[in-house]
């Protein structure tokens, strides 16, 4: 299908600082071919696409690049608000564990459908999943036009689960073989997986040229583990292993100083910060700014929903610029521009696609959201980046197109039922809790 | 008007514990008199009230008390997103004083407007304002029909002003004139003001019988200027002019050592927390668990829509719990529904009327939202008081009721018209920049 947003507001996402102009965004199958506010030009796309066109009124909104949540296990949406406020280990141990032992492929399914729905509504348009069975969470991705990163991944104990994991989708995703879907290899964490195994995860991301997704430096208990067993910080363990690359992503990185940070921008890896998430589970504050600083590449995620509780990237850019201003005393640290470059742009280079997604750009992908910009808690409009940031909701995203198609009208997703997907994951969970 | 919201999910925020049930509220003009789950109390309700009796189908519906932001500047809503990420001085100096030096009535009370339309849209029922022409605040408060407690505020550059915006409200709102509006006196703080005029304001609060609003302890700027000029704590200095009593706001009350604290515990005062405000203008972290461990009464509030820069509860809530959970290293502390508590139970305790609001008990004040909990990032429902706390957005509202009347309904406001306050807000700020 060919689109035209006409007469919109557009934040391209491709500026140093901030630009938004008045435009249209005209869309060919699943490319972008024009962002411009020439109205000849946009008259010789309408012309030149006549036949079924489909035309979005763009007045009123504001058009941008979909959000990129750079990490997340949307299957354990089954597990939401299940265990709060309570110490990391019970909740893990007494909890989280014990549920996902009892979770079979269905739940999985279930449960990335229930994760997709809302990612879509909120305007995220491409997600990095790390968890097992990605196959199902595949199926919900091809089904409902989400883009993804698919990362299998493996605790020690579930090795052998994670090489049949990684069998099935391999040669389905690997390689480019599908227009949304890419891989990557997740060994858990330094602390949860061997040396041997984190040694054939990276022979797995050369072999296919894929990327690293490793949760790393979480808290300061993994840290003293490492320095315990190996002598040497996480990220230096990661490093001599040979893990750290361009296409690695070091997930969290709490608990850094200033060597590894050095190690981390020599190898080139993308931070994912996910600050609700260190919040709530009281992991501590990741030294973002300075990492920004150093000049490494950091993207944002939202982690799974039992420890944020949610998937709303808003609410996480918001928490990651305000987490940096008190940590650091600095109020003009993480300004709103750089956080939704965060989760756009560096997100996008984070998973290796900056030239095809992350912002709006003639010959890119059309992952495109629209917003409302008319409403009381986004007036008046002075600057629109800061209002993003520091205003604006998963609510006020109106439309979403990925790879070219309409997925959320109005508010609505048009592939998905929102309330029966509800409906069944709720009575799906009180059974699973009877297993 | 008599309402019946039938069949619903009922949160009362009555009990030590959570307790959530099926049931129905039954509201007589301003009052709450039926919160029962019992089937033939309910059908009397709706026998004694058939003639014209309102009925709300509450299925699929959580009914809760309306929020209480205790400490809001409204009207600066027409400085939203004016000016952010710069440093603390110049932010002031350069861009929000010169911005309110040009602000007229007319301002004051658009500015008002946008906030109570934000504010009931968000379930914020309640909220304690402070500013300049606060009689232009009652006008909205007047019309829109939310609850307020307007706090006329002075800095000693301005105390002529106050003198006479305080005599323009005290005849028409102290002393209970009013049934939604309420009157506090508000020093702006101890560095702004006077020893003088702190005392005149003790003056005012014991003569009109009314509370004390004022910022404390905000930064480390303040406790050095306060130690400097007086040798004193700032909460020392305000004790020993005896304007600490349970009817005072220490508003932020974020640098507070354990003498300032154990003073605060034995005057009775209630805090008011700012964790999004305190973050983002990075003024540093309240030890709001400890506070609530030494059974100080905390509220929460929003503060202004510069420094926040919206006036969205739900986000407050959740920052407040998060903000805790990571500086503390505790994720156990600030649990979901000690924080629902501090936005309702403990609010309405901080302004005085815990026996009319906060909380849905036959007898009291019909401050009631309903919330449509149908939604993926909602579900599933293990533990709804978590899914308020870590999920929840202002747009989940979908009816307000306050005094016994219908507000907000479907989300939409019925008294209101939001798209034309926008627009009118848009005009003016452009407007008062030529100024």
């Amino acid at each position: 299908m060919n689109i035209l947003i006409s007469n919109c507001s557009i934040l391209p996402m491709t500026d140093q600082t901030p630009r938004c102009f008045e435009g249209s965004i005209g869309i060919e199958g699943e490319r972008i071919v024009l962002v411009s506010d020439d109205p000849q030009a946009v008259e010789a796309f309408r012309e030149r696409h006549r036949e079924g066109l489909r035309e979005i009124d763009g007045r009123g909104f504001l058009a941008m690049p979909g959000l990129i949540n750079a990490h997340n296990h949307a299957s354990m949406t089954l597990m939401r608000s299940y265990a709060d406020d309570i110490p990391l280990m019970s909740w893990l141990n007494d909890h989280i564990w014990p549920f996902e032992a009892k979770m079979d492929r269905e739940d999985v399914r279930l449960g990335a459908e229930l994760g997709v729905a809302e990612m879509l509504l909120g305007g995220t348009t491409t997600f990095v999943d790390m968890y097992w069975m990605q196959e199902a969470v595949g199926e919900v991705v091809e089904q409902t036009g989400i883009r993804a990163v698919l990362s299998a991944t493996f605790t020690e104990a579930r090795y052998a689960d994670f090489e049949r994991d990684f069998a099935a989708i391999s040669d389905r995703y690997a390689g480019g073989r599908h227009p949304r879907i890419s891989l990557m290899v997740a060994p858990h964490s330094p602390y949860s997986t061997s040396t041997e195994h984190l040694s054939r995860a990276r022979e797995l991301s050369e072999r296919y040229g894929i990327g690293i997704n490793i949760h790393i430096s979480e808290t300061l208990d993994e840290q003293r583990t490492i320095q315990e067993r190996y002598g040497k910080t996480p990220i230096e363990y990661l490093y001599d292993l040979g893990l750290l690359t361009p296409q690695t992503l070091a997930v969290h990185s709490v608990h850094v100083n200033d060597a590894d940070l050095e190690i981390m921008r020599r190898c080139g890896v993308s931070v994912v910060h996910n600050p609700q998430s260190n919040m709530k589970i009281s992991s501590g504050i990741a030294p973002v700014a300075k990492m920004l600083d150093a000049g490494i590449n950091v993207a944002i995620g939202t982690d799974g929903p039992c420890s944020n509780n949610d998937l709303d990237m808003w609410d996480e850019m918001r928490s990651a610029s305000f987490l940096q201003k008190v940590s650091t005393g600095n109020p003009c640290v993480l300004p709103a521009y750089e956080v939704l470059k965060m989760a756009t742009v560096y997100g996008a280079r984070a998973i290796g696609m900056a030239d095809q997604i992350g912002s709006l750009r003639e010959g890119m992908l059309a992952d495109v959201i629209l917003l409302d910009l008319n409403k009381p808690h986004l007036s008046p409009q002075y600057d629109v980046v800061a209002n993003l940031i520091y205003c604006a909701k998963s609510s006020d995203v109106d439309t979403v197109i990925v790879h070219g198609d309409i997925l959320v009208e109005g508010g609505q997703l048009l592939r998905m039922d929102c309330r029966e997907i509800c409906r069944v994951a709720q009575a799906r969970v009180a059974e699973i809790q009877k297993r």
